[in-house]
């Protein structure tokens, strides 16, 4: 309790103090955000606020976290060292686009191309990484079976530790491209991103406790419904580390904005997210929890596909939030009712997860 | 469990849909607010927004509460009844004094004197019934031991039956009226007051579960540093069922606010607040747990005290929102802000909690 105190508020008091330094450094070399071409006009007066906040949200995560073992004189996990890599390594991608398109002036940044092998490398490592390093009871960060609450019976591993690794590595990619594209789209208006991963990543501080209140390693208490998580404790550490910074970051992040947290934010955000549900066994379960960002998503998705299909479209404008904007909702009315329905979807997907154990 | 999540469920939809009908009723009434002539001139643009919103966050409140009940076939607790008839209680005063403010098209409302009047009536009904009603293992709803995170050896009975009783009257009129008049001081911004009380009412949420998991009458699993609580998971009940009306009614309370809560609504939610404190027997913790709200009533009477005292004045204006207003902050930026920091003082007061368990 102490370590996650720790941790959750030294990324905090890092982020909150550590951004309007960075963003005075960032306004002096004149990094504004160039806004996209393609979305509201009324975006457009956005243009100038400096971006790649990202760099803070991440770098105040590190500092929680390891500020955190420090202090508590603990070793870093396996799991937790995953996590921060899978975060940071998607950031360095995300702050590459990210300066790309400021220094070339234009709002589309790195080639898709160059984003994807870069995305794919850090994932692949991360994924094969996760199947390494089983501690003394044999538990390695990630399981190849698919998890809803915990692993199912699904194993990916079925044909063989060759196939099932490549079946792994895959649906692993799957999830971490899944989520930093959902983070990436949630990213359109003032806070609305940082917001909804304040909640969502606070839900897992929960999971994390709970899973190592209740963890199979813990030979005196573990019942029948105990949690097989490697390192479930730290993954609670790692989750309230970035809690904080996102809390901290939020500060100036709120509308009015004085920094976004660009790809570098966004790209971290969702990498971090996808090892927090892989680590923790909850892959199918995060798709409830962070359930606001999934549905923004499929707005996307149904909004192309329907276009592709029938020439119409089903929302003034995709993804969800710019479709509410042209139907007349101020902008603070959409970030506050999605952080609402932010803390819905982790209210049942928490709620889900609790039952699961005491029902089961 | 799912008492809690019908609970929180039935008095969140309650109040999402029908706040906009009963918005619609106002209006069709023209029962609007009449904004105080002492606050920033800004706030005049406010004028005619309907008021009385507290109708609906009570409604929905005891809907939840009692729409669970009747699903899950329990019955109601005697610490529940009387957290709700605080909170009902005070609101019918709220009320009357909002509805004086309306009619009569002054800002001012119910006479200070009635308002006493009315405040003590129910508030010294509330504290004596809570010393009644023990239950099989002789435990009231309330105790006359002052609480910090449970009972402390601080005891009101000190000098006998009656001397206690009169001096536990006092002391639950004090924080009775010191919640509701610091609920009522925040509640000046569109949301400020809602969001607090939702991020407060969710902590108390936690609390409830935890004595309950924790709690002394549970013969079977009651260790040494059990909570003496009367009715913990109905109190966790009835937190729920108020966070989920806080919920639906921020949807509309949210800059730009279509609805206030009004004097109904902040005097229900202190007597809620108060009551859950004096029940659940952490009275000075809540003081940590609504630490925004506690700040927001020190800036006031630090500015009257300091202002009596040297003519001179701390703040631009008080409370604190208002200072923040006259300083240039925009109306939003202070509400999330302060949200944030009221999310911050429940980590910290639940920090607090649950550590003095696990150090204790």
């Amino acid at each position: 309790m102490r370590a996650l105190l720790i941790s959750g508020g030294l990324a905090m008091v890092v982020a909150l103090f550590g951004t309007p330094l960075f963003i005075r450094w960032l306004v002096r070399r004149q990094y504004g955000q160039f806004i996209r071409q393609d979305g509201p006009t009324a975006h457009f007066t956005k243009r100038g606020t400096p971006t790649m906040g990202g760099v803070v949200i991440i770098a105040a995560s590190l500092f929680g976290y390891f500020g955190s073992k420090v202090v508590t004189g603990s070793a870093p996990t396996t799991s937790a060292l995953l996590a921060l890599f899978l975060m940071t390594g998607l950031g360095v991608v995300g702050l590459l686009d990210d300066y790309i398109k400021i220094s070339r002036q234009r709002s589309l940044g790195l080639r898709a191309r160059w984003k994807i092998v870069g995305q794919g490398l850090v994932g692949v490592a991360f994924s094969v990484l996760a199947l390494q390093f089983p501690n003394e009871h044999f538990r390695t960060p990630a399981s190849t079976q698919v998890s809803f609450i915990r692993d199912t019976n699904l194993d990916l591993a079925f044909k063989g530790a060759t196939v099932g690794l490549i079946l792994f590595v895959i649906w692993a990619n799957f999830l971490i491209t899944a989520w930093s594209n959902a983070v990436n789209l949630t990213d359109g208006l003032d806070g609305l991103a940082t917001g909804v991963s304040l909640i969502v990543f606070g839900a897992y501080v929960v999971v994390g406790i709970w899973q190592n209140n209740q963890s199979c390693q813990n030979i005196l208490t573990a019942g029948p419904r105990c949690y097989e998580t490697r390192d479930p404790l730290d993954l609670a550490i790692v989750a309230a580390a970035i809690t904080g910074a996102l809390f901290g970051f939020l500060w100036w992040n709120a509308s009015p904005a004085r920094i976004f947290m660009g790809d570098t934010g966004s790209l971290a955000l969702g990498g971090a997210l996808a090892a927090l549900t892989i680590l923790s066994r909850t892959e199918i379960l995060g798709a409830i929890i962070g359930g606001m960002f999934v549905l923004i998503v499929l707005s996307d998705v149904i909004q192309i596909g329907f276009f592709k299909l029938t020439g119409k479209r089903v929302f003034k404008m995709a993804p969800l939030h710019h479709h509410f904007e042209l139907s007349g909702w101020g902008e603070v009315t959409i970030v506050i009712r999605f952080w609402l329905i932010a803390g819905l979807f982790v209210a049942v997907g928490v709620g889900v997860f609790y039952a699961e154990w005491v029902t089961g």
